[in-house]
């Protein structure tokens, strides 16, 4: 434990997440079995990234629709592939209004059957595609382990799904959405690193001829899979009966794809950037940028009134600003909470501070204390929170570089660094599913992705020929 | 049928709104039992509601939160007047992750029992209060003659849940949510007059000391409920045990507050401002507040490029545009469509009027038909943006006046008018459940709210001693 009586991150990564979560407000266990309640503070951090979401989903050319909740049983068993996936998971509701349910309801595990099953009615010709929609939703996969945000029982996320002409259409718009989405929020809006590659085939979303994948590296060296985008080729398509008339006047199934991103990531901002003083939040969705905390002592009155002066100077400049002129607190309780909220930039202001006419300036990120005139306080705040979200971003691509290793000389040392989840390890890989499941028993690590570069080798754990360069990591 | 092919109001009220429904594209019935699809444009609108809805909520001091779908049966027992209100609604969930579970989960109808269960963790004393919480979220309520966002068995909505020190800081809670959020919400950005007033006894909330509620009258003559705001009293500390240490040392219950609106002010909004053409939606949240169609004929070209230039200037000046370029579509088909749509402005953009440099602008609301200047048309469309958000306010107020009936001089008036659904009727009323009674086994018709102005006379009804002041409609 330390000043914040935080467990260390070296100590226990797992005590200290469950403790910032608990003590920065984010959210709390439910009296329903890994469902979570999402507390205000949390919650205005995940508004945050889902406008910045939805803004270039927009901006992708997507439109926002909404399906409901239940899916009818016989409906979801229909793309058995899909079933296998999720079948253990779902909930199912028997009794609604007071009867027995003639049909079981499964409540949404992911929506590709409910949509898919109207597409078959939206999709006449090829004058109709593609169709680009998105949903904000919660769905519910029961889960047995839940920890918060990471895996629970119900998760609020968005779900894209788009119908196309043909598989070239298709899979550009799996990755137009892995790149100009995902990628973009993460590392501009979120400050983290993330790496892009293609899921190997058992890591795939069943249904999917190939997966696109996100891969974040946390505090601990494990990995965090952040966002998925699946090109599902024409299975959905031909379970659901989508056909269309084509340029050629034939009939032809819908080439499918699906992607998204959920409550999850609020963990992985959390695992990213957080310090042994709690959270450290990147700017841009910081719901609170800046905290003003008046020192007390001398003329409080003036100190007051310099203090609500600087709030609405701030505010002015667009800032999220929070004075917290909290009587019955003193400042250096303050001062923690706002560093265990991972505010990133603190203000102090007191009486010596007003007699020089300047103010604190405390950065979250590293700690730097500077005096600023408190004329010119709002600009000195947008430059330091710039400052703050590219040396959060550099930070942490510093980080993964430290915590990768390639090309290790033996299977033994890739077996070491694995096993002690000492980060990313990119290695060739022969691409078969025993070296993958061999390396899995040894180390509890997996492929995280496939990247699109040459094997470079040999397969590090076989000695067999390399035909793909993989990325293995433990996981969450 | 008229040249759109629309039912007309006046002949099929209910044929209209269901295909005005259908064919401006906002939702569809799903293979669920009375839950919809809500279709991207549809959805766009709710969107800006919401958007709308949440600025307010958040301006007036809320934060937003969120609660699981799921409550065990047991806390949702708890509160018995709930329980009798709901359980027959409710859909429950008997298995999952493959077993069948210990406990039944209800989905959630409404969110008290789970919210005011987590609020006797999270208050302990006066400084605690008031917590002023919202949240975003479905919710399912079995619905056996569901209609499209009217009445479904899934709906989205807020619900907001606030905990309060004293009874009149929650009253004023109650009567501030229902102005500065519901009706500034609804007469200002939807342009839809709302009367507000109490709830009679038999029509409040169960557990609820007082609902207010707003009333919104519909172009057939019946009233809708778009808001309710719940003064809850102690009902829901006393039933959940949230007791706090109060500035005298001693523990009292804290008091409560609920008030909620949902994807049924869709289906108000239609019914409030749409004509025989369709839609007629408010430029403050129509999703497209201006329709670009150019005119074929002589030089498309030079047509073509000038409906984008005026496109790229509305766009710049802020307005939502729409440049409907497509080639496949006769102009008269996409008039057709626009209307239906309620798009507020269309600009008709041809060879002749190049020649001019003017655009024919086209109002919605009136069919008026204007030349104005191309250079100058942002401002042009800005002003007739903003007249026509007046002036469908100012049309539907006056619709309200002419389907008003204040003190009708006889039961008969009365009977007869409410009958015919011929909207609000204003009287005297003596409080007595009985009278409210007969009057609904005469007419269909309810006491929608009560106001705060002096009874004026004797009961309508009996002739008894009149004690409120009551406004009766069939509604939906």
């Amino acid at each position: 434990m330390n000043a914040h009586s935080l467990p260390a991150q070296a100590d226990d990564f797992p005590a200290w997440y469950a403790e910032v979560v608990r003590r920065a407000d984010l959210a709390e266990h439910s009296p329903v079995r890994g469902a979570m309640i999402i507390r205000p503070y949390g919650y205005a951090l995940w508004e945050a990234i889902q406008r910045r979401l939805d803004d270039r989903i927009k901006a992708t050319g997507h439109e926002n629709v909404y399906f409901p909740l239940f899916v009818p049983e016989a409906l979801f068993e229909r793309e058995q592939e899909l079933l296998e996936g999720f079948a253990p998971e779902v909930a199912v509701v028997t009794h609604a209004g007071g009867k027995e349910l003639a049909e079981r309801l499964v409540v949404r595990p992911t929506s590709e059957s409910m949509i898919w099953a109207t597409y078959a009615r939206w999709v006449r010709s090829y004058r109709d595609l593609p169709l680009l929609y998105n949903q904000w939703a919660n769905v519910v996969r029961w889960e047995l382990r839940p920890r918060l945000f990471l895996r629970t029982s119900e998760f609020l996320w968005q779900e894209g799904h788009t119908a196309h002409e043909t598989p070239e259409e298709a899979r550009q718009e799996v990755l137009r959405v892995a790149d100009e989405v995902y990628a973009q929020t993460f590392e501009r809006d979120l400050a983290m690193p993330v790496l892009r590659g293609r899921k190997s085939p058992s890591e795939r979303f069943p249904g999917a001829d190939e997966t696109f994948t996100l891969e974040a590296l946390m505090g601990d060296g494990k990995a965090l899979q952040t966002a998925t985008s699946h090109d599902l080729g024409q299975n959905f398509a031909r379970a659901y009966g989508v056909r269309f008339a084509g340029r050629d006047g034939e009939l032809h199934h819908a080439y499918a794809t699906s992607w998204g991103t959920s409550t999850r990531v609020v963990g992985g901002l959390i695992m990213c950037h957080g310090d042994d003083r709690g959270l450290r939040l990147p700017p841009v969705v910081a719901p609170v940028q800046a905290a003003i905390v008046p020192i007390p002592g001398g003329d409080g009155a003036a100190v007051g009134e310099a203090a609500a002066g600087l709030a609405e100077q701030l505010t002015g400049a667009g800032i999220r600003v929070r004075l917290d002129a909290r009587e019955d607190v003193r400042p250096g309780a303050k001062f923690h909470e706002w560093e265990m909220k991972g505010v990133p930039v603190r203000l102090e202001l007191g009486g010596r501070d007003l007699a020089t006419g300047t103010v604190s300036l405390v950065r979250r990120d590293g700690g730097e204390r500077t005096a600023v005139p408190l004329a010119a306080a709002a600009r000195a705040v947008t430059d330091a929170l710039d400052r703050i979200q590219r040396a959060l971003h550099e930070r942490a691509i510093e980080f993964r570089e430290q915590h990768t290793l390639r090309d290790p000389s033996s299977y033994d040392a890739l077996r070491t660094f694995l096993a002690a989840a000492g980060g990313f390890a990119e290695t060739p890989w022969c691409g078969s599913e025993q070296c993958e499941q061999r390396v899995k028993a040894d180390t509890r690590a997996t492929i995280r992705c496939l990247l699109d570069a040459p094997a470079g080798g040999s397969c590090t754990v076989c000695g067999g020929p390399g035909t793909e360069r993989a990325v293995w990591a433990q996981s969450y």
